[in-house]
């Protein structure tokens, strides 16, 4: 079968904010009342660790979420991509361990394998990372990992958020070890209630001694993956090697970009965009509730996000998301395969549907279509039986 | 001695534009021109390879230069630095060979230098990179270096230009042996006199067939720096590989930068900013010729630049420039040292002025107080004797 064309495609797969949504006006606004001279500083190279104002800024932001910004330094990269990588440079050479969850973002671990890492991963369930098979695989390895990498605020692709107790759990089976924890909060400023925003307080902000964190944001979520714009918090020795490495990828991250995001989050932009930001969202992932609720088979079952971007279908597990891939996409409805996420590209029983990047009017058909499908495959493997 | 302040720094030092040189009523232009739509795709994530409306423009400019855009493919990368991270992260393991121009962009050697590499540089004159001295060097190494690295057209920070018989010459070394040359070209665009644009000609367009070459471009120089934008045009094989490296690297180069870009290439607005750009530059290189020509003890001698930034001094072989240095800083002088730029950091009786990043009217006090203390520096030597 052909693919549907592009026109009329239903797209649950891109991670990514929808094209409506961004802040188009206010960067308007922004570029426009910049005075001359900091227009021209705009087109001009910047200090590799970052453009300072910005750094200033997002020193502020981060206190704000509690996090240290005193004992501990901000490298602004190109993406919270970029991090990872220089994060993987700094500390992994071809066959070290890396620990991760699966499922696991999948851009992290498109960087761990360029980079020659061995991946191990641990099972996630609805309050984050198993602490059991987290701690026995730590023992049943021969060599140290070099760091475990985690997103724990509104997974991508599960969803979940982890419960404050389970983020402490994962700090002591740490604590001590000297493996380091690669926290990674993309997703943090989208919380769908306020009463909930106390969950996404950041691992690094614990106060634990004894643990390395280093903590990775982006702006890619709240600003646009278009600016190309994240940042690291870590100690200082490992700013300080993450600086050179960075040197040597870009030089330093686009001061463009990085004046406009300044001024977004110096003259307080930031704040009322994210509430409407998090009404849009809300909506979108109600409306996928509930017509997920209305069609889908009894035997299919999902998490309900309080916040982020994704919701992770579970099928039964004789059937692969793979399968139902290729009906969906003639019919014209994509999403993003379990198996994706799955660093030995395995396990096919879930599919993440992202409901960020959804006009609202398209929600119910897409899934009426996604469920048709699930329905008959679910019928076709009784047969078969 | 103190450092004088930053304020009155007279800095033959950066090898960027002047702030004040930057076209930033065109981009105001082209951004408040933009329609909805693609303003709003500046926010939102594009394909790794690059903004295709991009490549486009730059297949039609690089068409323009003779390259064979067909054959061949462009990679976007953030800026041109980033194109040698990943050609270096591609071909080299640590401990691997790369040969250099000596003296080298000191950007290129931090990155071969952070991925493990092994730099044997081979030393340019007037005309080029030395035949002879390469010839022997690649005879006398027991492995293959990985690739040659050289900056042809207005090298920095030699400021010389190849001679078109030495391109030739080189290819011929390189030809049947299977080391690839990596064509670092940030300022061909940037000749003085239209009668010697020929000279700028890149080797990649000579029609060799088994020399592999790998060209890379800048926007740095030609729009700004700020903007983190270059590129790489290499064969199809070395692109998928360099395509993957980039994804991991950070994902893609911003959506935003590269819309805007793409429009200045696109409205035609290159052409009449590079015949200011070229104007503005000269007359700079004018004003500093004239001024050394005066100011300076005839024992110290120097290119005259056809095009690009930089005139390279050269002391008496007992002088240091590092030593002038110390003293020219303390009176509010800086330019770069020649150890800078050898890959052993030794080599220092060369100091690097770059007239790009001056204000015009500064010129000859800088001269002046370089020569009064090169002169000093001398005497003292002479003494010493």
């Amino acid at each position: 079968m052909k693919q549907a064309s592009g026109k009329s495609l239903i797209s649950f797969a891109g991670g990514m904010p929808n094209n409506d949504l961004f802040p188009v006006k206010q960067i308007d606004e922004i570029y426009n009342s910049l005075p001359e001279n900091i227009k021209k500083l705009c087109f001009q190279y910047g200090p590799t660790s970052g453009y300072p104002p910005l750094i200033k800024s997002l020193e502020n932001y981060l206190k704000n979420k509690g996090l240290d910004v005193d004992d501990n330094r901000i490298l602004i990269t190109t993406g919270s991509l970029q991090a990872i990588s220089i994060i993987t440079q700094e500390f992994v050479n071809e066959g070290d361990i890396i620990l991760t969850e699966n499922p696991c973002f999948v851009g992290a671990l498109s960087v761990f394998e360029t980079y020659g890492a061995e991946v191990h991963s641990i099972p996630i369930d609805k309050d984050g990372i198993d602490i059991e098979a987290l701690k026995s695989k730590i023992e049943t390895l021969d060599r140290k990992p070099k760091f475990l990498y985690v997103t724990p605020n509104y997974h991508n692709p599960a969803g979940i958020i982890y419960t404050p107790e389970r983020k402490k759990e994962l700090l002591k089976v740490l604590s001590g070890t000297g493996i380091i924890l690669l926290e990674d909060d993309a997703y943090s400023d989208l919380y769908f209630n306020e009463d909930e925003k106390h969950l996404t307080k950041a691992m690094k902000s614990f106060g634990v001694k004894d643990v390395e964190i280093i903590y990775t944001g982006s702006f890619s979520k709240i600003l646009g993956p278009g600016f190309r714009l994240g940042y690291m918090l870590s100690s200082k020795e490992i700013f300080a090697k993450a600086e050179s490495v960075k040197q040597a990828l870009d030089a330093c991250t686009s001061n463009f970009m990085q004046i406009l995001a300044n001024e977004f989050l110096a003259q307080q932009k930031l704040e009322p965009y994210l509430a409407f930001l998090r009404g849009e969202y809300l909506e979108r992932k109600n409306l996928l509730q509930k017509h997920l609720k209305t069609y889908m088979p009894k035997e299919i079952t999902w998490n309900e996000p309080k916040g982020g971007f994704y919701i992770w279908l579970k099928l039964p597990p004789h059937i692969k998301s793979t399968d139902i891939f290729k009906e969906t996409v003639a019919k014209g409805v994509v999403f993003v395969t379990g198996r994706t996420f799955d660093p030995s590209s395995k396990k096919d029983d879930r599919l993440r549907l992202s409901f960020s990047n959804m006009h609202k009017e398209q929600i119910e058909k897409g899934v009426i279509i996604l469920s048709e499908t699930i329905k008959k495959v679910l019928e076709n493997s009784k047969i078969a039986l």
